[in-house]
């Protein structure tokens, strides 16, 4: 998408080398980033330069291009593998790039293996870019349908946490039809849930919907069904990190309370996903999908601009007052109106899922 | 209620002048505050060294008081009432108290207004702390049978927002049953809601809980939902800027959310009120109750101690991003398993409400 008018993806090779954006920074800083070797690849992924799913299989697929380059061994393909994957060890899109790629590049001699490895890099981020893009056009008729109905005045959209372009290689997921309905001069605007603890939606989705130009306004998790009790909420449309094959949706904690109020007060709830990330194993969300209770530290502390412009991180909570963190909830499938994959807008139920299975 | 050990309320007389405990500085220090003159006590309604429309109307009497102190005249009794009701112009409460006070004292010689003042101020402090210990006494019923449910488990409160001691001259509402349940040795545990965007859940619940003992742990607003799913959450108990003859509750922003998490859950939803704070003249709460736009600085600035534990201010949004701030939202009757009054818990209906009518 844009940054103040300029196309960019969130990776891009320039050279030999790999491009970046450095999301640790963000919204307090926008800086570009080299990564010129696998450990500089290794290290973007651990220390959350980039971060969301497929950015970070992206950036892995990348990280064993940049070690083809210098020693296209079989000792330093396995090694590499190995030392991308031991940057998130629970990052599934990770590995399975990694695989991917590691897979590809076995057989071939390996003085090919480093022009096959920046080729099928290459490819890995056109991918993501044309599913994520495709999950727009079949989301941009749901915004332009109520649009229409709206006569002209903006269509209000909310949405929780990022799943925006800055977690993808481009367009983002549930910000895709949003991004295809303004560029087509539908007039749209972004309830943006500031998504405490780590403030993804004020620290990363009103930065990029600002910068690409998209009318939004950041507002408290709190303030969303005071909005879709007062008409000002048309549709809501998040992301998700797993869907069951119920169409359980598995989302940043603080979803399931956006869809009791989106149910409570007639708002269509849809959820954009790229199909690989349906868990065809799963039925049951709630019961079975584990729940990451992260450190209590993300409550406690928060990161912001002090006055003199440098950042700063404040401690929010009395001394020794005890935190819980989980991290995600499990929005059942009753509550949601659709998913809009990749491959068109499905109900959540086992049947409306049944045109998905690979 | 208990500050490590010691009994205190928010405002107590000593000597000629009366002493509050600086809210501005939680939760981040504690410190006590002398009020010598009537502007002492204006000034801590202003810059909200006292907040919570009890313990500001309790603050407004003995700002009369003072005033009478020194000059009892029929002008400064007058000048003085307008002074303190100029603080916060909208706190009805602030108003109500200072009235009560002004016509008590006008019939009266002005040798004889100090005197009259200082114990109409001391019986309007007394009359909260009793109100809330009655409110606590009929919560506690309900705590108790879900303890003797679970077997000597701990009983999990979720509380959003501070309707807490600090917001009163003592007890608090919401938690004035959970207070008396610690104090009977009933184990209780208590979720506080971090309560974004001024962090009164953090700041203050998680502060006042502490200190007198009782078991708590902070989570940010959006996990709620996800610990009802869980049965992690026994029951709910908030408090409430205004309740409709109806039962609709007016509550911080976000009280909503929870009642319909509670609902979707099974998990009964209190809401602790004074009946004084009933609006009996208003039936739909949703429709009828004008809800305060807010400063969208206190979205985008959030408070806390630096490193070197000053406190310091930061700013969490990208530079120019457009915020909104309604404070308040309205929890429709429907959600709410009953009223916990100084007269006892009803229902939230119309009917159910009878017996509370003045």
């Amino acid at each position: 998408m844009k940054i103040d008018g300029t196309p960019y993806r969130t990776i891009w090779p320039e050279g030999d080398h790999v491009m970046i954006l450095d999301q640790t920074l963000f919204p307090h800083k926008f800086e570009v980033m080299r990564l010129a070797t696998r450990d500089d690849a290794a290290r973007a992924i651990r220390d959350m330069h980039v971060r969301g799913a497929p950015l970070i299989g992206a950036t892995a697929a990348w990280g064993l291009a940049l070690a083809m380059q210098t020693d296209p061994s079989d000792a330093n393909l396995a090694g590499s593998a190995d030392a991308l994957a031991a940057t998130r060890p629970t990052a599934i899109n990770l590995r399975w790039a990694l695989e991917r790629v590691r897979a590809h590049l076995a057989p071939l001699p390996p003085s090919n293996r480093a022009d096959a490895a920046r080729a099928l890099a290459v490819h890995i981020a056109d991918e993501d870019v044309a599913i994520n893009s495709a999950i727009g056009d079949h989301g941009l008729p749901l915004i332009r349908a109520i649009a229409e109905r709206k006569g002209g005045k903006p269509v209000n959209i909310l949405t929780h946490c990022n799943a925006g372009w800055l977690a993808t290689v481009d367009w983002g997921t549930a910000t895709a039809p949003i991004y295809k309905a303004h560029d087509a001069g539908i007039p749209v605007h972004v309830w943006v849930d500031e998504t405490r603890p780590r403030n993804q939606g004020a620290f990363l989705t009103a930065w990029e919907l600002g910068h690409h130009g998209v009318p939004h306004t950041v507002i408290v998790d709190n303030a969303g069904g005071h909005l879709m009790q007062h008409g000002q909420v048309d549709m809501v449309i998040v992301g998700t990190d797993r869907t069951t094959a119920t169409g359980d949706v598995c989302n940043k904690i603080g979803t399931y309370l956006k869809a009791l109020a989106a149910r409570d007060n007639g708002v269509p709830f849809y959820v954009a996903l790229p199909t690989p990330t349906i868990d065809w194993t799963v039925r049951d969300g709630v019961s079975e999908i584990p729940i990451e209770d992260r450190s209590g530290d993300e409550v406690r502390f928060l990161s912001g601009r002090l006055p003199d412009g440098t950042v700063g991180r404040i401690d929010l909570l009395p001394p020794g007052a005890p935190t819980a963190n989980p991290a995600f909830d499990v929005t059942p499938a009753r509550l949601v109106t659709g998913l809009v994959t990749e491959k068109g807008v499905v109900p959540a139920t086992e049947a409306g899922m049944a045109p998905l299975r690979p």
